[in-house]
């Protein structure tokens, strides 16, 4: 086989990317968005457990197009970078970010090590104490469609939950519009099982989440303090919310249902929903009565959504679909990545979701 | 091949049953049941369409098993039937019944055509005209575990759709005792294909409904009036209900997820879960914090169930799974009859659910 | 809920059985099996890792019916059972085997221990040692489709692989009657992802097997040296073997495509396979021109066959399908203990196969 | 939502596509190919069914990226494009052909109508006379990895069928150096079911084809003998060949295990295949041991091949994998575009497979 397109030219113009534990979902779909890029050079890709191997011996799907090997993670490899993505596990980030940020290299985590504003309600959900909770007030919350400009400015950008981006997505219109009780959150959301990562798990084998349906964490998931604090600061009102997040059989894909108690039963919700989202290149407001499938947006960095009020009752019911790997994590990271260096906001990011 | 059992052969003592439109998913289910029932004697299963083939020829797992072909549907092959199943599609069994009740046979209705008792209600949601409208109140809504002794003395049973069943069983300990309020009910239900049934239809083809998962039906789905009138039938209280169901990408399993405001944050409700169905032979209430599985009912006759209250706030959290073809349709019938004909209850309601 | 059915109770009469090892699949399935069978008291089951835990706690599928909770795996507890499972990793009945023995109770090894004849053909294949090489004489090879009799007087049975009931079964009629070159034989087998068993890997995760195909082990498989053996053993013809196993996208199932050179081209295979499984309980000749379909058999004590010879010419095809965890492994470990102890062959295994 | 890409601009330096029959999955498939194709204008498309109706209210992942909507097949919407692609049932674009050749464009013509050479064994695989038999010869089989040159020149070009390209290209290396019996041959190939089309049928839904494995059309399958005249057209050799065809529960994805009696067991397998393939864009040969996986190419216009020989036997296994719907339809379709236009052959075709 010819090389398609080498991804290690050296070229000065290019925004220079390192990716720090490659080795996840997350880390080979910002393999493949960075390495179609046209404005970015791959340039580093770190692995303790893999350093030496061949990115594309791990993923078949970037043979011919990423030569890279992993390297171990250290200064001397990612200093170079102009931006680092952390694709790690919780609490790695957190050591190495003031010393990158120090050499001038901006910071996108897609975990969620900055995401939490206050060090305490990070200690309490992700069991550990901060490493850097001076840079917690610098972080951005990566989500564009509400921190757009912050975004372009920061050094640091904390990349935002899957689960949230869905979430978040779908309440805030009602929310910014004073349309619905604060109080009255339902965000019913089920994932696909790469949202679970590649780890050597037995619940998410085939044979244990295949062909099977259930809900998982109801008592108590992470992103529940992240989409609370989200929607409060986006909006100023103290969101009260139950999350239910279930584990659906399918590889991608996040579909959130989400209920609230309208206010204002006169208000036209389609209209405000699509004027919010009018100029938003990667949010996709679906006319009335649709339907949203996760499959339209495979591999996609798109949001789409839909509003109901069924019964014409007090309840609206929104319908939110992401790619969970994709607007949900390495995609949304790109769009971040875009921003921060004043690339076109959907540079690399145009691929049409694959369907069926 | 050696057969293994015969099912054809005549016993006295036996209730000889006969299924009518066998070829759906709900049929090859009951087929399934009622060729190993102790107590059973299959005698007759008519198709219009495939009059003459033999049933272990549609449905190869039968092979052995069930020796019957599909006859014509009249009344000639039905007559001689202690009880027939209908397996039809809605609006078959209505035009039926009254000339096989008639005749003393007795009637399990897996379709619709029994299950609203106001015939009004029925041309509305089914639209079309009830055949029978004089024989509504006489049917039982065939859910054990409100109705059960109506059931045994019942000539017309209503076995309960799929999604009904699964909700209704999750609310009705709340509802029952007060504890909710009764307008604030939200299901988020889940079923996996087969719940559309076996159809030549697009949207449920491997490629449209596989990897995918989709909310349908938002605005109104017939299952809500049968679960308020359901509802309100078995409590007294008039419910408000929201129901949004979703199409999974696995072939059986419904999962339902209720939501209800708390009026008294003070109730012990695991307890009211269990001591409700403890002596239920079909309903198993899980230890608290546990997140019952569809596929730990894959064919069997099961509703598994769990309560949860998040962040101890307001808002109740039901969890709910059955299989759809078994508690949700052919299994629930099988339990009907084995209370029409004075059976030990779980008479061939023994399978164990099939995991992986 | 109430129980269903005990499967503590004391009986004289019943045979008493022990599992070691009853934290995989086969371990699940057997369970499932015997806690249903008329002629068993599951007495014991084992596992270091879950010692103390409830077996209906890590498989819900078996709660109201499994009672039992996992002790440690030693002769005090396995002494008294009539026979003992071994559902265990290759390499650990052959340590318990001898002590068990000579207590009285019969084994069957549902792992590779006592499947191979020649202890250095074990040692090469498994890659440790044999610890009891004066049992592999008197272990008899569990496919009662050739050795029966032999069975009914073992007291160490050796349950074949899944692969090689598939293959084996397939091939049979044709190389005991001369009819294919037996140096010519090409088996291309699909396994469902169970057949990798119940552990934590990644290769096995819904996101890395789900809607993927691949080969593996072209080079070389264990089940290769087995086929080989059994298929000699029984024709007295040396044949020459190529294995293909594939990993498929599904929970349960093997499809094995066989094809090899037809000697005599005026053959009736037809007649040939149905003569020789005219009398098996679970082996089932199709017509001609089906396609066995591995659903039909999911969950089902069955092999069904159908064979083909395309374009008339000098190659003949057999499609063989089993579930892997039945007919493959849990079910004929049943219908072996059925024959060791005089009970009816079909005895517990009567269950149809779950369609869809 | 901001639309990304505009795909109805005009642009004179395009060329302009139209598609027959686009609501198929090879339809769609080539919309999202085309919609993201530097050198190409999608003007036109066409259904009979879907007159009228939007293309993205269809298949929602092309909102925003393509506007078209479907207008009837006929000369005049047609005529103008450069080169119009049928995704049509086979027997349509016979009849249209010879019409739209004398205006001057260029066909491709994705079912089978051009594939045999042979018109009367067109009639007899497919049923019905050939409409422009006088075509025939000039139609270019194009599987650009035998006919490159000829493809460049064409008019009127035959795109495999998929499984003959999965099929030939591990067979070609083979044959071409004269190292196999050309009567050895035997394709064993499983397909996704996105290869049976966007059709309302029984046996493709979810609930018959998921979690469910098995062969079909074992007697004759029309790619048997569009394999057998590509490889004989190819190599000179009259090849022999059983084609069993499996139908596997995932959506995209053929792999194809090839099996041959080699003639001379000297050979250096691998280096054959590299050297055969160095030059081509779209062939990966993978290191010896390799077992391709399908999702490794899914979306992708690759076919990735190993090569393997089983116990230095005489016989070599090849495992050939491709997505397909792109290298087995839609890709393949715009790689030939791309040579009939002297386009660069990858334009457009650059996407990485999306893993997991």
């Amino acid at each position: 086989m010819r090389a398609l397109q080498s991804v290690t030219r050296v070229d000065a113009m290019k925004v220079k990317a390192g990716i720090v534990g490659g080795t996840g979902y997350t880390g080979v779909e910002l393999l493949r968005l960075l390495a179609a890029h046209p404005e970015v050079e791959l340039t580093t890709i770190t692995s303790r457990g893999e350093k030496g191997a061949k990115v594309s011996d791990l993923f078949p799907n970037l043979r011919g197009r990423v030569d890279l090997a992993f390297v171990e993670p250290d200064e001397a490899a990612l200093g170079p970078c102009d931006v680092v993505f952390f694709a790690t596990p919780n609490g790695t980030a957190m050591k190495s970010a003031p010393a990158l940020l120090e050499q001038g290299v901006k910071i996108i985590d897609l975990a969620a090590d900055f995401r939490l504003r206050d060090p305490e309600d990070w200690e309490r959900w992700y069991g550990m104490p901060h490493a850097c909770p001076e840079l917690l007030a610098e972080a951005v919350y990566g989500l564009p469609e509400i921190n757009r400009e912050a975004i372009r400015d920061a050094r640091l950008v904390a990349n935002p939950g899957c689960y949230p981006t869905a979430v978040q997505l779908g309440f805030l219109p009602l929310l910014e519009a004073g349309l619905i009780d604060p109080e009255s959150l339902i965000a019913d959301a089920k994932s696909g099982v790469s949202g679970a990562g590649r780890k050597a798990e037995v619940g998410i084998l085939l044979c244990e989440a295949g062909d099977n349906f259930k809900a998982y964490n109801v008592a108590a998931h992470r992103h529940w303090p992240e989409i609370r604090q989200g929607l409060t600061a986006a909006t100023g009102k103290s969101v009260d919310l139950v999350f239910v997040p279930h584990l659906a059989p399918m590889i991608r894909g996040i579909h959130a249902t989400l209920y609230a108690t309208l206010t204002d039963p006169e208000a036209d919700l389609q209209t405000l929903f699509e004027r919010r989202y009018a100029s938003e290149p990667f949010v996709d407001v679906l006319p009335p009565k649709s339907h949203p499938e996760t499959r339209s947006v495979r591999g996609a960095n798109q949001c789409r959504l839909a509003v109901h009020r069924p019964q014409n009752g007090k309840t609206v019911v929104v319908l939110s679909v992401i790619d969970n790997l994709v607007k949900g994590a390495a995609g949304q990271a790109v769009q971040n990545m875009n921003l921060m260096f004043g690339l076109p906001e959907a540079a690399g990011l145009q691929g049409i979701a694959l369907l069926p």
